[in-house]
């Protein structure tokens, strides 16, 4: 099967990881860059002609003469694996249960309770700089009563549940790489412009590390460019 | 393959859904029985006993000897579906790439991109009820802000493109009951108890309605219970 894959890329996005997985799989692609608005730090409303949430990563596949515009990263990184990636992953059909369990578990856990902390830390940031200067002390305690409160236990109590789970393994399923690496790698960029002290972590950095000497990734970086999530939050 | 399997039900929760999928397919199961904490809302500590995150569902299937524990609703969708589903789903070597890519899209979104303002609207209700009562007016200040320019114009947002996606469609995905209908089955209860005019969706009304006339719905309410979801709003 031969096709035609565009990546919609987004600067500082979730759609740098779905080049890298591109380049694992040895698959050719074309890239289409997008900037973010520099002061909502929003995506452009150019991307809402892809798909209609306007979101990155989208993807558009060309195959056998029909067209697919698929959108969310779990989705897309699980659809380009079975269709297209021998090379990588872990079949459905395994007999090894628990491998493939560690694999869906943490393919859905990256978008699913893994970005949700990191998405209020965030908001919880962005805040105290939305409202108008006279609310600004309120806005401050607010945000820092929820993040120490509510945000902050959230996430120390995920990243040492991914530190623990990391611990004597260099992948997250299988023991070889996976879709689910790939998807877990944007949880690490997270972390690394997060609040929590980075050198608690280290089985997370030297998982983290070995992804980043990857060939495919230094490819992948060539081709798309290095996340700055700090800008979220400074 | 004959499994064991037991479901760590928590009351109001996501945990409902996988009574559902066990039920339409036909598989025997345990359901254990948890309740939330009735001040804080959160899920009692004896989950964090099943799994180290303390959340549910929670499955655990013991199968030719070996057990396995698994969270994150859409992992566990996909892997009973892909395991012992032969009668639901779409199977991952479909010709049909546009059916495929719907199943993954839908199964993923509905706890990635589907979750994330529905979780903020509960936050931001939360928010003057968390804080000292002379802080009130300036947390429903707040709390109000918040909901009207951030939360509330992504969950419309979100909400029409479902309408949108389910016009003239029975099902998510392939044209019959999958996954993804039932991990969006938690969504649209969501809209149900959100601060968005009900009757503005009639596409995903007709959708959710034929779901809850479905034998193997009213099965799984029987064992588990129906969700008050507005309990986390009110």
């Amino acid at each position: 099967m031969a096709a035609k894959i565009t990546v919609h890329w987004l600067e500082d996005s979730r759609a740098q990881r779905i080049l890298w997985l591109l380049e694992e799989l040895g698959l050719d692609y074309e890239v289409k860059r997008y900037s973010r608005d520099p002061k909502t730090l929003l995506a452009p409303k150019e991307l809402a002609d892809v798909h209609p949430l306007g979101k990155s990563p989208v993807v558009t596949i060309v195959e056998d003469g029909k067209t697919l515009t698929l959108a969310e990263s779990g989705a897309i990184v699980e659809f380009i694996v079975e269709r297209y990636g021998s090379n990588l992953s872990i079949p459905a059909s395994s007999s090894d249960m628990q491998a493939r369990a560690d694999y869906l578990y943490w393919l859905h856990w990256a978008e699913g309770s893994g970005m949700l902390p990191l998405m209020f830390s965030i908001v919880f940031a962005q805040l105290p700089k939305q409202g108008p200067w006279l609310a600004k002390p309120l806005l401050n305690g607010v945000s820092y009563g929820a993040m120490s409160q509510f945000v902050l236990p959230r996430l120390k109590e995920n990243f040492r549940f991914i530190e623990q789970s990391l611990a004597g393994k260099d992948y997250f399923a299988g023991g070889k790489l996976t879709g689910a690496d790939i998807m877990m790698s944007f949880i690490a960029e997270g972390l690394e412009s997060s609040p929590l002290p980075n050198d608690k972590y280290p089985n997370i950095f030297r998982w983290y590390n070995s992804m980043l000497e990857r060939t495919a990734y230094k490819k992948a970086l060539e081709k798309g460019g290095k996340n700055d999530l700090g800008r979220f939050t400074r």
